[in-house]
């Protein structure tokens, strides 16, 4: 595993911010590593699934408003086969299976209260292994997981 | 608002599968649409928080190798002074409120379930106003937030 | 009390459909009954609280387009003055008291899902007495208590 | 849509408290509008399905004295034809289909709670689809839909 | 229905103390009754279906150490049938139907909670219909029906 | 303790039928007893507590038609000072504490629903240390304690 | 039974210690009695089954770090065969019925959360007759059997 | 850490059976291992905690008949307080803490149901920071911890 430095870390906390910044930027900003340098740790981290950069797309930009998380009862042998069958959907961003009360829980993105309704009793309902669903609206997230920083704890050399 | 269209489509389609994705390479990929075109209309699509473009971490690359949602009960009258306060932890890297029978829910990674344990006996349910934790692993994502794509139906007019 | 017959009920059906319709054209549809004697019906079952003629608004047409059955848990002594408060709000069209799990149950109307959210967490939590809501999302009401027929078997001596 | 503006309003309001209420004493009430416009406006809101005027009916004056909620949990697939078969019993006022642990929920009146006891057992759960039934007893109602007065600031450009 | 009075009344609280007393004695405790009449009272009570007299077995002097409340699920359309089959098993004591969350709810008397398990297992859980069982011990029963006594209240024209 | 045996058991099923059945003609009903033998067997069994012999009142008979269960959360550390408290109310008919999710459980019995509810809110919940309660309406007893009978298993030594 | 004393308790406490220690060492412990008495106390203690001494292995010290409880909700009829299934397996350290909301209960080890989740679905949740599970993490024992001390008052003779 | 390898494993399940069984005997049965090594072996995997070897006491064999769950909701910020005091009662034989909808659970013997619901209320339910209890009746332990045999597939390098 690729043992990510102080210097990793700083570099990844300007990629949050801004997924482009370009190398020469970084380092000029670091000061003290080169652009090259740069270049390189981003490449490895990317090759060793350390971190993505990716588009991250906001769906209210697209009059998709309202937000649901669905948990979901399922059939005691189909868990896995309910799971991969809700990644295929379009209106699906988040899907998990958990350890507890929940078998699998998804979250939906709809333009309304309707949409999501429909969507949950035409779609998700008729799957095969479903059982029941227990859906609640999310108004508000505060904080998503491509907002998220390593905290610097987790280094264990740093420099 | 923004009105995106088709070639807007595509282009954040190829962002998501990589952030860094030059405007020179997206433009020779999608064929009919200049370099500056394409600098233009990824410029207004930040602009207008249409997309951001961010690194995504994966805990695990860090040694945190086991992630838990967190549904909290909270007094009534403190749900959005208890969910600000869970943004700041570290360990927290997802936060949002819901109208149904949980009032905050979280996600939290942590080294092993006994950080998990600790985080949320220590911290999280010391916080004023939590009143009840339930507390479910997470041991499988299998799609998350920024690998969502946006439906071609979204798109009001297509051309 | 006023024994209703066969005859009351047609003229309340017809009410139903229609709130204003005259006293001469509920005549002329019953065919066997004088004007005056179909004004005379009305007034007595206005009278005896057998029926009330209202106007019942569509909250769609306002723009409140989302509805939301609330179910409070109260603290044990203050179930009806919180029952009576929330007859106050402009955003309630529903408020019970119930034997069973929930205390109080409430239907809101709201512009839309955050309007939900913002009333149900800044108002309604902030009642004094209110220890717990549970928040369900109303996509479709396929009948209401305003288009209710009374069962022809309600009638005790029908002519 | 029909744009409603505080004159509209006004008039919805004396025909909450009485539905039959004539277009020239309304006129009259409101002292600066006349008959005809009165007549005209209130035709144009039941034309647009912004009110409708209806006889209420009271189950009490009919000797049915008990209302209970039914929440019913239905087969993932069959929602939409059990609620619409709960509009066709007599027994049942209101019947809604809602998103979070609840399917359809139906308010049910009866002469006492043994009939509500019989025609749930009887009839309501035999009904396929239906997998299990939760009762809760109503015994006040404060407040309901057709008493529901439409707040003032839900008028975008009030005269 | 036989209307019951104070002196009635009277005659039934002896009654609960010991039900063999003499119709001599409660008319000498009463004082200003005859023993004819109090005969003659008692035989309406119990013609009338207002009482029964009746021995009650305290289960413990068998042996019966532990009581138990069983709430039982039910199959939609099998309640009565189910609550009829519970009538019959020599260790129930007591059935009952209800509107709530529960269906058939019963009292279990046994040896001891091996006992109370294995009837619940071996016994109620194979009864066709029955689809949850939830099992609370009883260790206290401060107050039973046979120690009910009328409230004076209940009584429409005292003497 | 006791000893019961079969003959005691047959004295015992004959006062479940008529707890004023006089020893006399339970002797002859039986054949091989005398009058005397009856009358000690009922008094030891009385003065051993196997069993009483009591009026047992119904309580439809003074109006009281609607009858309910309420399952009572009660603060830690007061179960048995609510439970005491419980069976001092003329309306409960039985109190027992038990071992489950429920601390205390009682059965009431009132005029109708609205009295049920009125005891609920206005008494019981105001009781100091009641946190929270679940009603559910009991229309249907199928079987009580009082009409429990010993099964012959019970017996050890039979005759 | 075996009428354990004193000086067996002594025994057994130091045995809870170390449960290899010698009678000879015991003896030297107590003072007052000879190896041989201690030899065939243990004897008849281990006889009667009022002991059992056993190694007792910690999974963790084969790097099976996660504990968790698993709560099963079995079909009506297959609660013991289901049970005698659980303690097949090599990841199943407990295996209990018990009398209450739960049918089965059963604590897993396993070499982290990942083979808990795949136990749970791949395995436990297959197995015929398995309804429904919950599963708990439990990252903390503070207590456990083999660590029980009899309580002094448990002897009914004490010399 | 300590490698234990397939001889280990053998003398282990060996102690399962006996945990007095003498190095000499084990040495014995396994044939190709000296009592030397065993002993060493054993002192070795006591030594590093991967087993210990103690005495388990059978509850009943006391006269304990009865074992009870008690799941525990806990004060948010109590719960390893809590969970500390339970340790030190002699009738709680488990205790531990867990994570999902249960803060502590712990294991009760008693004498029978009754001295397991004075010690529930009396006890248990006044120590502070405990919230609510919700317990059930085991009846039947199938396997139990110092039952639990290592897997063969838990040693790395088996020789």
């Amino acid at each position: 595993m690729y043992e990510i430095d102080k210097v990793d870390l700083k570099i990844v906390n300007l990629l949050l911010e801004d997924g482009r910044k370009s190398a020469s930027e970084i380092a000029r900003q670091l000061g003290d590593v080169s652009e090259r340098a740069v270049r390189y740790r981003i490449l490895r981290m990317l090759e060793e699934d350390v971190i993505r950069i990716s588009a991250v797309v906001r769906p209210e930009a697209f009059g998709m408003l309202v937000k649901a998380d669905v948990l979901m009862e399922v059939e005691s042998d189909r868990i896995r086969e309910v799971a991969q069958k809700m990644t295929e959907y379009e209106n699906v961003t988040y899907v998990a299976c958990s350890i507890g009360e929940t078998d699998v829980s998804i979250q939906v993105v709809a333009k309304d209260t309707d949409e999501v309704y429909r969507f949950i009793t035409e779609t998700i309902r008729k799957v095969p292994g479903v059982r029941r669903t227990t859906t609640s609206i999310v108004p508000v997230i505060l904080k998503d997981v491509y907002q998220w920083r390593v905290p610097e704890s987790a280094i264990k050399n740093p420099k």
